[in-house]
């Protein structure tokens, strides 16, 4: 089959690679339709996180069940199917307390041995292990155009802000306007935010915030917890949702956020440790939590509210390329003059 | 001061009455602006509940402070203030636990002997006890005519949902799109509903149900459980309100909600009890809440929602009229030939 | 094998029966050690429920794994384990949302064809069905004879309060002291109730309630209501748990608890309906719950409880009788003469 | 009236100081029967927290109304009552907002200009601001000795550990076995914690946690991260309460944490900051909270629990000392020679 597999830092090809099969009663083969290029893919293009070459990349996917194991009941040859990056066994002592993050056995597809060594989703055939916990029927009428986002970004940001808690009214800011940012202003809307405030350096970005109903600040022009807190009632916002990463940012987010109020941190970045305030954060009675999406645990609601129509995230994507254009997609993405690029595996 | 007075069954009149003095140290007085005829006050005028001829009537307002006692801090003359329609006093065990809508001192303006005896709204100065507790400053940028509404029927239609256990991505049946109701479609959109089903006889309720999103479905036309069920994947909505009262409407409630759904009921009836379904709500596994309004617990959030423009409930006013036509206001609503009726007692 | 099977009204018989074998990969076979008699065996006992005479009976169990399909990667032969009185196949739309008492291909072991048709617990050998999710691998150091109350009893005890909301500090009315009501009892303080008040008219039942820390009320001797709401600051408890299910206990309870409480029925009763108490139930504030209980949530917590300790409710076991004497045993938990029998399969 | 003042670094004096007066409608002037000496208090007494000489110290009180303002309608005199330690309004938008620890008027009794320049409890009149919201009535059969501890330390480890979201079922260590850390090890069994860990280096300290329920960790002999693991299934806690305060002790606990786990830090330390751990932080997927105790959440259960014995923390004083001897006992806690003493004002 053909696929994107990784050859050496920020060299990617699409190449003839075995297709898989099924290994597992568990098992599922998916035949994808649309790939898309994620922020993270990045991480392993510039060879930050370690990969094999010849390795088939991708943990963004949507497609049609191709053939199940035999221990599959829910799924059918021809289901539209979308799935979480990451798997999960749903039986580890983290799955039973649906903390499907954590699985013991868990990994992200395509994304090295240091996440489980998985097949990668930019791809004509995905093996999926476990499908049983880790694919999703499409509701009707649900296209695959705005399907694909519930198994990353989308879900990763509504997450993010769920378990920073966001309650109806609350006035929320996020940190960084790139894809992520840009759905939790989407997903903050619908889970019932007052104010959004959006902070970035990057004019585009702001103004594609600001049309998602963001107050956009451009951290370059003014100081942005004085305007966070000017448009706070002097207090900082109820959630500030970090999609940076890095300790400057997170800084700013503990900074920023009212008294008693939340941090949620998803941006990912490779620092070791970031400076907590201790005798400040004492008084101020802070809420800090990072970690990675808990996407299985949310997907259902996200499909839900996609298949309505009151999330539309694939207003974001700028460019739909061939698999065989997946090379140019990379570069576009990663010089960031692509915001969201979607792979047409099959058309 | 004027103010609307019940005279007789179906007969209110514009009167000249003592105004209000302060009586304790945290009593404010509230120069009205507004004040709404609510679905409750009919409930009175229709001699229902049991009121005193030359009493006040209302409990919907928005105003200024004219005056407070000794004991405030947090008021001065000249502020904009909206409060809930009933009074908590903020220290009994009720309050203590935030069940500020079973305070043992509380009671509804204008609501006769039977709700603690309080003035009504409908007039030029309130009296507001414990008005610590009960008065809430207007957000800069939010208009009198919008604010109103948070003290009373769109907080119920709020705690309504809340209380009910409105989840994101979840689907809502409302039954009844009378104001509450309608109330409640706006509400459910903020609160992240996926889809919401709004029921009722009457099709210019229907529409107006239909222009805030809702999927209106006609009960005179067809089954509405079994509508309901097909919108819903065969299951039933996750959450049902019960914005009628009576025992028809809440077995209805009980029948279409999903196994291991929840129905809240916020309809005021006087039917002493209806049967609740056993068997069948055993195996279905049911949550079921009823239940006055716990505005105080509500109030912030709704109005950070009001001022931010996200809720503009204002919508379906259908007349301002001057305090000395509230006869004419009254007959106008009591015949549906209003939707929603202000008084403007200070322009 | 041996099993015991229903033959006609109140007898049951032990018997030769087929062994069950693996159908499908992900069953498990488990050698059974234990089996309960449940309080509701005693409705197929009583013909109450239907089941085919020769059907093997019990959904109450603890044994060691004899073999899995081949799906299944968490269970070895040997592991010790104990599972919820219900299957859940754990990818249906219920189960995805955590409600596995709802799972659409659930059912209950031994319980007729009404409820999936399964083969019984008490019997030498157990099929379970879909085994990753219906078997817990029992923690270090904890009894056979302790750990099979997580599978039933106990679990919907702590289902019960905890779906009734239960918080530290709250009091708590628990009607009818039989083994779920005990369980509660015991469950109740562990969950931090400060006052546990438990209602029955059977003095030997309300001793036992009393050696658990409750405060006994005899019903037939004083009025429960009053009684209660003497013990709670004249307001009446904060939740009341339902354990003996009917109209009579049920009113019972919804009278009983305070404004703005709560009430969670565990009882299992056919009749068809009860009458809910309408126009003061509004006043009262009520949020009412009935359902059967949902296992799989609870038994994780319920077995760390177990392990450590802190829950012993193998104190409640009045007979520990070999399969060969079950017609015996039941026969004396008809009569009320045990409070609980265990029936040693295996020894 | 008597009192204890500060007089200079490490010197304490019981003088006579001019007894305060009621000065706005809402205060209450309480008789002081206990006060405690707490360990925040060696703050101030060590010089770390300013206070002028001549000040008088203490926030841990109990004793009976002597007078209260016209605004007050709940309290009487003669009425046995504790209250927070430190005071709130119950109008701000924070107290709105139930986050009582944040109120805009607040401060902290005897802690000098930084915290509201409030007089202290260890005196035979206190004055109680805001006494409607600062003060509760003790239940029925509590006694003094034993309701003093709800109004700090008591409801601080209740605080921290529902903060910390304690689960029933969920492990807990608590680093610290000084007062704070007892109170917690006791709270955390009512609560249903499954297993509780005590890290302490003092042998003295750790044989009382033991006797608590705790199994003791001895830091100075024994690796307390690997000794937790081992007792958790290798896991670490499901919640680590920090009850030291400083960077040495947090970062043990977010080391020692379960992955998915909580840190809820109630220590108090002046460090500005410390190192949390970002990287392994991101995959940890780590929830962390760190303020003041918001004790007037909490009190109403805590009394409850005190009231009907399920907590007993006045097992651990050791002394207690008539108030003129008030200047021994601060020598004697400074000198660990005390675990805590409460000073008799009025026997």
């Amino acid at each position: 089959m053909r696929a994107v597999v990784f050859e050496n830092k920020e060299r990617v090809a699409v190449k003839e690679v075995n297709a898989p099969r099924l290994q597992h009663p568990l098992d599922a083969l998916v035949r994808v339709h649309l790939a898309g290029i994620c922020g993270s893919d990045l991480h392993l293009y510039h060879g930050k996180i370690p990969v094999l070459p010849g390795s088939v990349l991708g943990h963004e996917f949507v497609g049609q069940v191709e053939a199940v194991g035999e221990g599959i009941q829910d799924l059918q040859p021809g289901d539209w199917v979308v799935g979480p990056f990451h798997i999960a066994c749903g039986t580890c002592p983290y799955c039973r307390r649906h903390q499907y993050n954590l699985c013991e056995r868990g990994g992200v597809y395509g994304y090295g041995p240091m996440f489980g060594n998985l097949q990668g989703a930019q791809a004509e055939i995905l093996r999926v292990p476990f499908s049983n916990v880790n694919l999703r029927k499409l509701p009707p009428n649900l296209s695959p155009e705005r399907a694909i986002f519930a198994g990353d970004i989308l879900s990763t940001a509504y997450g993010g802000l769920i378990q920073g808690q966001l309650r109806p009214g609350d006035s929320v800011a996020v940190i960084g306007a790139g894809p992520v940012g840009l759905m939790a202003i989407e997903v903050a809307q619908v889970l019932g935010a007052s104010k959004i405030l959006a902070i970035d350096r990057i004019p585009e970005r702001l103004e594609r915030a600001a049309s998602l109903g963001a107050i956009p600040i451009n951290a370059e022009q003014e100081n942005p917890v004085r305007r966070v807190r000017s448009e706070t009632n002097d207090e900082g916002p109820d959630l500030v949702l970090e999609a940076v990463g890095g300790a400057a940012t997170l800084s700013l987010a503990l900074e920023m956020v009212r008294p008693g109020g939340r941090v949620s941190a998803v941006g990912v970045d490779n620092a070791p440790s970031f400076p907590f305030p201790l005798a400040s954060g004492l008084v101020k009675d802070l809420t800090f939590r990072i970690g990675l999406a808990n996407v299985h645990l949310y997907i259902d609601a996200v499909l839900a509210l996609l298949a309505s129509g009151r999330l539309q995230p694939e207003r974001i994507v700028s460019h739909y390329l061939p698999l065989e254009e997946a090379p140019r997609g990379y570069e576009l993405f990663d010089r960031k003059e692509a915001l969201k690029v979607l792979l047409v595996v099959r058309g």
